[in-house]
């Protein structure tokens, strides 16, 4: 397996030092491995602090900015930070008004968050935490007791960033942050493996001319193999899952993700299919977001993540955002 | 070759039944193939059209908006659009003052946009050309007379755009997207093959432990095929390359784009690369953009362009923008 690399060892400080080249507006501590919004802490406004396993960009990195986090800790690649680096972030973010921890739902990132959510507020940092376990394909998984959090981490991060954009007290944007994650769900489909640096090749065996149904974000195994299918009968799938799972009962806001590999040609006709299943469930749409968000390294596939946007969601939504990968409104 | 499709014979149709639902303030004719600007035309202002083969999304349609094109073209993967896509979005985008055709150098692509002019021009639409040949790999290619067009196209398009958007004359509009070609230079390299959906895999042969220096954006042949480099070695040669033809006496806007299918992380450390070899090679970066821009399917690989900015164009890139792919300052 071929990589743009210089050594699997160096992958995620090289990606460092190129964001910290790139984005001026951030500041990159490569070597601690965090990066922070410039200017912060910002004065009466709560810190959102993410970060999990490098191979997910621009998750967590790529939105950092006004309006959604305020710091990210990107661990090695499928692996968890570690508390330092998390304890270090709150404290270069918090103003006094606190810090909201925004942690996705596998084992290493939970401990790993419980244990610097105890150190920072030893260190006098009030600390929140929301547990992001959106993915409904399976409960239990490798790396993951309950559901894994996935494509969800973008609502909740662009969500509650926004509250705390407007000044919302630590309570408020936490309890928004666990609104968005209630009414989340996603669901995801690969057509091929993912390669880590590490292993340098493939981190599972998928067959030519099967798909795997219900896959996590490491390549996590799925609810079931299947020969491969059209795009539409993937959306089917997809979008049966999540709405199943949820039972919307208003208008949602639309993810339609890439892992990585997959041609933005080929996301744009299977978001076309996801509006197409959406509309004969009678679930509204209210905003759709196409690209590459949350990936997998090089995973080809897709997943569908729907988030239930009563009038103050799709309010926030609509706020002012300016990150590497999400901006409008500033 | 899996995809995420439905059959080959309707991928363009079906992105396009996609883009159509999630921007919706953009008007997609589906059935005609012409992705324009809502509002358009805009009172006094010079309407910018482009296109070009599908398969390098987000070009064109990606960034049809405030401040960059009026409207885009999309052929069939890796085809030109017909001429009478290209007169229609002129009907469309011409408010009196001209429109700029911006066609990247295939001879297919050349030749409908000269028919698309004439056909235009006897319907009274003033139209202006310019012709983006910025791949410095190789002259004469598969496609091609000349110079290949690729990444400077986001350049020629942002840039003129902006000057279109402050109402600039069409003579004028015209000069800044010539001046753009002029002083920006591009590089590819190919980790893996690109697939079509026609053909249902990969389009050439690389073998497993090569890669291919100064690769097309349809996979065209570079330069020449080399075992496997690390990323610095990488830089090393597409620094090189573009700053050997174009030695810039000024800071240089950079694009640091990905072909497809790799993963953002790779890009970020590929990224850091390119700026110490542009650094010892006294090159200054006043702008960079990191990410998949100009994309060839589900192409391993990436590009570096580079263009030189005198005050008046880092002026027009800073200027506000908001399309599907690019967005900031509006």
């Amino acid at each position: 397996m071929k990589m743009l690399i210089n050594v699997p060892e160096t992958v995620v400080p090289d990606a460092l030092r190129g964001f910290a080249a790139v984005h001026t507006d951030l500041t990159v501590d490569v070597e601690r491995r965090v990066i922070v919004r410039r200017g912060a802490p910002y004065d009466g406004q709560v810190g959102l602090v993410s970060g999990g396993g490098s191979g997910h960009e621009p998750l967590h990195g790529g939105f950092v900015g006004r309006g959604m986090l305020t710091a990210a800790c990107p661990g090695e690649v499928f692996t968890s930070p570690v508390p330092d680096q998390m304890v270090r972030a709150a404290a270069a973010v918090d103003s006094g008004a606190g810090v909201l921890f925004i942690v996705k739902n596998y084992t290493g990132d939970v401990l790993n968050f419980d244990m610097a959510a105890e150190l920072a507020e030893d260190e006098g940092v009030q600390v929140a935490k929301v547990l992001v376990n959106d993915d409904v394909a399976v409960t239990d998984s490798l790396y993951t007791a309950g559901r894994r959090g996935t494509g969800a981490t973008l609502f909740v991060e662009k969500l509650a960033g926004a509250a705390a954009d407007e000044g919302a007290p630590l309570d408020r944007v936490a309890a928004i942050a666990h609104q968005v994650n209630e009414v989340s769900r996603s669901f995801g489909v690969a057509l091929s493996a993912c390669s880590t640096p590490s292993k340098g090749g493939p981190t599972f065996d998928l067959p030519e001319g099967e798909l795997e149904l219900g896959v996590g974000i490491h390549g996590e195994p799925g609810r079931e193999r299947r020969a491969m299918m059209t795009s539409g009968e993937i959306a089917d799938v997809a979008v049966d899952a999540v709405v199943e799972d949820l039972r919307p009962d208003a208008p949602v806001l639309l993810l339609v993700n890439g892992m990585g590999a997959t041609p933005l040609l080929e996301l744009y006709g299977f978001a076309a299919e996801v509006h197409r299943v959406l509309a004969a469930r009678k679930v509204a749409v209210a905003r759709t977001l196409v690209g590459n968000y949350v990936t997998s390294l090089d995973m080809a596939g897709a997943s569908v993540t729907i988030c239930q946007a009563d009038e103050e969601l799709l309010r926030l939504w609509d706020a002012p955002v300016s990150t590497p990968a999400l901006r409008w409104g500033c």
